[in-house]
């Protein structure tokens, strides 16, 4: 499993060192590794190896939802009933705010301070950049660092607006689509299409007016639903064993999170149906695949290549040369190459 | 160039057909060929094997902002602009409301029905939807499309929350961000984060309250602007030249919309620094890696080899084995297969 930490001080080493400290309860030492997952640093193997097998116990729940529906008020409300219940909880939150310098606080998350004595509690902003395909595999490798480190419940919450963003809540044991009452259009249609990945819905911001009527509507909408989780891509597809439940919350106040909490922990042992899920398996696949498309690059783009390379993607910036001939030509690269692809 | 249409009847040589068709005007044809490309048919390679290199002519603008900003208003209003100039518009609305079943049709779109019958305007939903990454792809083949079936301006429009669809904005050759006076804490948040790959600002809903002072804090946030346009990936950094300029205009009336498109052709120009300019490769980087990963997942998913790796990845989503084990193993699958990748 884990890499031998022969090099005194190399990666690898370090990365032990690290897991090790996490594993015991050491927040900064668990920071650093994320942050090496986040930016793929030379730790970040060498960790992910060590941690991602003794990893696989936890419950991660993804919750997603409009802007404005009120995410990070229901997280940190969660924060706290999984507290009261002396469960350790952590949070990977997908900023939307940044695709490139990531991380403005959001006014919401600063309740979530109040936590910051609790050991219990870990809570992680992530910036939604990076590589295509990124996203899934960056918050993947998060959720795996925090289950290995003995969080049992990880909440991820994104912004249910982007196809990236949707499907990290999607590849979640449990996902939470989270509505608000009396919304414009746009956020309306944003509405219907999130309701596809639910295995709970709830309304948020219940003392407004109409959010007993939103939740009806809700519910007949969802009589009417079914079919697959995740389209696109065969590994993501996940019937939808029965039609979500809705569930209503006013999470500035608390009322309603302990039903809510009761009802993850009710679908968490309900779609514990077999080793291998699909949830997971999405999760994997999203980590593999990208994994694939690093090393890939990294040898289109070593020193022996990245000229051919930087030639190849001009020309087709250009229009002289067709994107598949293009793909073709790398692909040829790549193929009379080394056979082995072992990091060396 | 573009595949001899040898087997009658064949992919090619359909494609072939549809794209003379819709390059004499047909737009059915040109539906068609934008269809096989997002759903990736077969009539897909052939169909961009051919129109690749008849494109990079048109003129594309990333039109982003967060939901309620008034950006399908916007664009409605920019048609209406442009075809006042005789002048022929595509637009590609990357629809956030379903990440499946994708395409509810919008309140605001219902406006740009009334260019149902003119032949020089073209409108087209797409879903966000599909494989990582497949966004950028998929949008970056459709305006390939266009631009070879002589679109000269063609917008896209997404929403500016997800990572992907903010990728898909930054990606054209002029990038429009979109903001509306007086939104909530998140979305204040996104708005921070999407300033960092607009090309041009614009402070819709001007005949609000609060638009002047918007304007004018946006203008103050921009002085200490700079950096990189789109981080992660060093083929979609690009250095903002000057600091964007900040419009309002009031897309309902039309207000500042014939100033916006003034400006649109003024950084066109002014643009046009090289034959090569870095957001054309990223356009192209998207769409080669795209059809890279595509053809390396067919090779893996093969017969011969799909129980392989469903194996491998069931093996990750039950923690027995890393995610760097098993991109290893899938790579050395893909090595010792045959050196050419040539589709066969």
């Amino acid at each position: 499993m884990a890499e031998p930490a022969a090099t005194t001080g190399g990666p690898a080493a370090r990365a032990h060192d690290l897991v090790l400290a996490a594993r015991d309860g050491d927040r900064r030492s668990l920071a650093r590794l994320l942050t090496a997952v986040e930016n793929r640093t030379p730790l970040a193997e060498p960790a992910l190896r060590e941690m991602y097998p003794l990893a696989g116990a936890a419950h991660v729940v993804g919750i997603t939802g409009p802007p404005g529906a009120g995410k990070s008020t229901l997280v940190a409300a969660l924060i706290g009933e999984v507290r009261k219940a002396g469960r350790a909880v952590a949070v990977v939150a997908v900023d939307p705010s940044s695709p490139i310098t990531g991380g403005a606080l959001l006014g919401d998350r600063v309740r979530m301070q109040s936590y910051a004595g609790d050991r219990d509690v870990f809570i992680r902003s992530m910036a939604a950049r990076g590589h295509a395909g990124g996203l899934a595999s960056t918050t993947g490798a998060a959720t795996a660092v925090l289950d290995a480190a003995g969080f049992d419940l990880i909440l991820v919450e994104t912004v249910g607006t982007g196809q990236s963003e949707v499907e990290v809540a999607a590849a979640a044991d449990t996902t939470v689509v989270l509505e608000a009452p009396e919304m414009g259009d746009e956020v309306q249609a944003i509405k219907a299409g999130l309701l596809e990945v639910a295995d709970l819905v709830v309304v948020n911001k219940g003392d407004k007016p109409g959010a007993q009527r939103t939740a009806a509507q809700l519910r007949a909408m969802l009589v009417a639903g079914g079919g697959p989780k995740v389209g696109g891509d065969p590994s993501q597809a996940r019937p939808r064993p029965k039609r979500p439940e809705v569930l209503i919350t006013t999470a500035a106040t608390g009322e309603g999170v302990p039903e809510l909490l009761v009802a993850l922990d009710r679908h968490r042992s309900s779609s514990a149906t077999g080793p291998t899920d699909s949830a997971r398996l999405a999760r994997a696949d999203a980590l593999v695949w990208a994994i694939v498309a690093e090393r890939l690059r990294e040898r289109l783009r070593a020193p022996d290549q990245s000229d051919a390379t930087r030639v190849t993607l001009a020309a087709v910036a250009d229009h002289r040369l067709d994107p598949y001939a293009a793909a073709d030509a790398l692909l040829a690269v790549l193929g009379s190459g080394s056979a082995s692809p072992a990091r060396d």
